[in-house]
């Protein structure tokens, strides 16, 4: 054990697992179009601009802005048009003044001109195949996107650690960056353990329960891009327990262990976390409820948490700490913003300064806008989570929350 | 066409598409293992309670209440202990009046016990390995889990229409349900069109420009659960782009069309469209900018959006119109929370009354709080989308925003 045998605030207990762990090593180029939600490993540039010839925005007439100067419905400017700009062709057209070429709105303009006349604002003139009016003036520039104008060539379109986002993938294709560098999905080795404890396929008998902390953990593991790799079922016995942890966590780049319920089992877990490597158990217990007894620790690099057995404890410290920790793996530099609603707090809660406290509530619509009603329960029942929208923080330094007080509600 | 050949505001453009539009058949049964994020096809019942006996909550004894009633430091109980119940094993031990059973944090609790005695409020005798002192009274039931205290065996656990959260796989795996009926992924048709359009791993020439749409939307598909499905591209030609859409229509459970850019490719997507059959186009025409020229239909049950070629447009529209689709393909009863900030604009943004404007916007922090920073540049830079980290929405009534005011962000 290190000197940090000792309980800690949350922000603390996460703020020290993330400075003991690195990010995966050896990023993977993938294809672009399969990256949505992938990390990128370094910085994109472009490589070409955007657009890379002068486009129209509009279906219209390309023109020399020139020509059009002082144009009204009274007094219109009469331009011949020499031809079409068709859609995904060069625009070959030379456009002498006083002549004008039909483009559609994506089309390419033709060197000579440098604005485009929409088609709402022209009229053919009566009896002529090749004249129109125009009447309104266009400025240099007007309804044309210049090259560059969506993104310079060299420009740095993404940095790392950036989470792709179907824009972004429409970003980087635009400009040709069919694979990019992404950091590599972290494997997160998750092993059940306890001797009550089965697979949850099997009937139970009297004194056992399901396994389904393997199958939670699995769930976040996979929102916040993990890939989650289920090590089983370990009875409660130190050198069973040490070998299926040693064999995981050399295939994994992240470990977690849901200990067994009792004291006793809890602190064999963390024996065994010790026993790996340095720096070994960085933490004993966090200062929250549900979730005190929780193990935080750190081998070579590789997150290692040894997550209560009670169900609700496991799932809300594996929120607060494992799901940082796969974000920080992937080298994000920003983790997703998660979503939070205000909303009027229908009961009292109560809960002791000093610690921060996690209430499971159940989001209800009413005439005076949202209500945050507390799902009642003990604090290990995982249907508690069920019945909840989200969660609600008592905050350390306080001793309770007061019914009509406004909470923030952070939902699943 | 239909009657419907108008423009709507967002909202009801988004009741009519879902109005006329039907979920998906065909539930399929899948390992609760694998449903996260999937949508119960139906309700879902407890096969039995949970827990299925009466656990202990503690590491401690289990007892007799009565024996300890006014149990104190100075006068404590004492007891005898009989035995030890082993984790997942059944409580074969009686408890006659007097004595008390070593059980664990979730033990089974012996049939003839009540109440459980926390480890800490008890001391072994010295010089006896069996009696015990007792120094606080315990009531009947508690540190203990009643049978069914989580769930009770056929209580609805879940909704039809519900996305599954992690918590819900393990609600459903402790009492049992190892497989669930689930709503099929729609598979969602994409074709993009227009003859200046080329597949991203081209080298483009002047006048082409790379697919993009294609990509974007694959990306917004599978954040709401559904499977894109890529047609490819068709040139601006009706018998093509019919023939490809009838073709991914029938192998699809919707259809998104990134229209031609100009006015006459999207009036022939319209009519492709309204070929297909019943009821055909709903909606030409959105009042939002950037998205107006938007298409909304649908053929026998199925949504067919039109999205407009500029991918700014597409992309949005699609956000409003497109993923609620996918929700209600699945049967989604309550679409997931979307992020929303609250932060100050620093730049007045100006729109027209009558029209609902969506700005992408920087979020930065400042000592002040949040900032909201409009992107700037035309509407039709995907670039605008990258640099932005969420949409504020000048609503249709508003001819504005004003520098300084505070705006909700919607985050991508």
């Amino acid at each position: 054990m290190t000197e940090f045998f000792n309980v800690l605030p949350p922000d603390q207990a996460r703020e020290l697992l993330l400075h003991h762990m690195t990010a995966v090593p050896h990023p993977e180029t993938i294809p672009t179009a399969t990256a949505i939600g992938r990390v990128t490993a370094g910085p994109q540039h472009a490589p070409a601009p955007l657009p890379a010839f002068r486009r129209s925005t509009m279906d219209g007439y390309a023109v020399r802005a020139a020509d059009t100067y002082g144009a009204s419905d009274s007094l219109p400017a009469f331009l011949t048009v020499i031809g079409e700009v068709p859609m995904g062709q060069p625009a070959t057209l030379t456009l002498p003044a006083g002549q004008a070429a039909l483009v559609h709105t994506g089309s390419m303009i033709p060197a000579t001109a440098d604005a485009v006349v929409q088609l709402e604002h022209t009229q053919r003139i009566h009896g002529s195949q090749a004249e129109i009016e125009v009447m309104r003036p266009v400025a240099p520039g007007q309804n044309v996107l210049q090259v560059g104008e969506d993104v310079a060539e060299d420009e740095e379109i993404l940095p790392a650690g950036h989470r792709l986002r179907p824009q972004d993938l429409g970003g980087l294709l635009a400009v040709g960056l069919t694979e990019l560098a992404v950091a590599r999905q972290p494997r997160v080795g998750i092993l059940a353990t306890g001797d009550e404890v089965v697979h949850p396929t099997l009937i139970t008998q009297p004194g056992q329960v399901r396994d389904i902390n393997s199958y939670v953990v699995s769930g976040q593991v996979v929102g916040a891009g993990g890939i989650p790799v289920r090590g089983g079922i370990i009875p409660d016995d130190y050198a069973m327990l040490e070998t299926a942890v040693a064999r995981l966590l050399a295939d994994c780049d992240m470990l977690v262990i849901s200990a067994g319920s009792s004291v006793s089992a809890r602190d064999m877990t963390a024996r065994v976390i010790d026993g790996l490597g340095e720096p070994g158990v960085l933490l004993h217990g966090i200062a929250t409820r549900p979730g005190k007894p929780t193990i935080v620790g750190v081998i070579a690099g590789k997150p290692v948490l040894g997550l209560p057995g009670n169900p609700v404890s496991a799932m809300i410290q594996f929120d607060m700490l494992g799901i940082p920790a796969i974000y920080r793996l992937q080298g994000l530099t920003e983790a997703p913003y998660r979503p939070v609603v205000r909303a009027r707090l229908v009961h009292s809660v109560p809960s002791e300064s000093g610690r921060e406290d996690y209430v499971p509530v159940r989001l209800e619509d009413s005439a005076d806008g949202l209500l945050a009603a507390p799902v009642f329960g003990k604090s290990n029942l995982i249907y508690t989570l069920i019945r909840a929208s989200g969660l609600i923080t008592v905050p350390l330094n306080k001793a309770g929350l007061e019914a009509g007080e406004w909470v923030d509600v952070r939902l699943f």
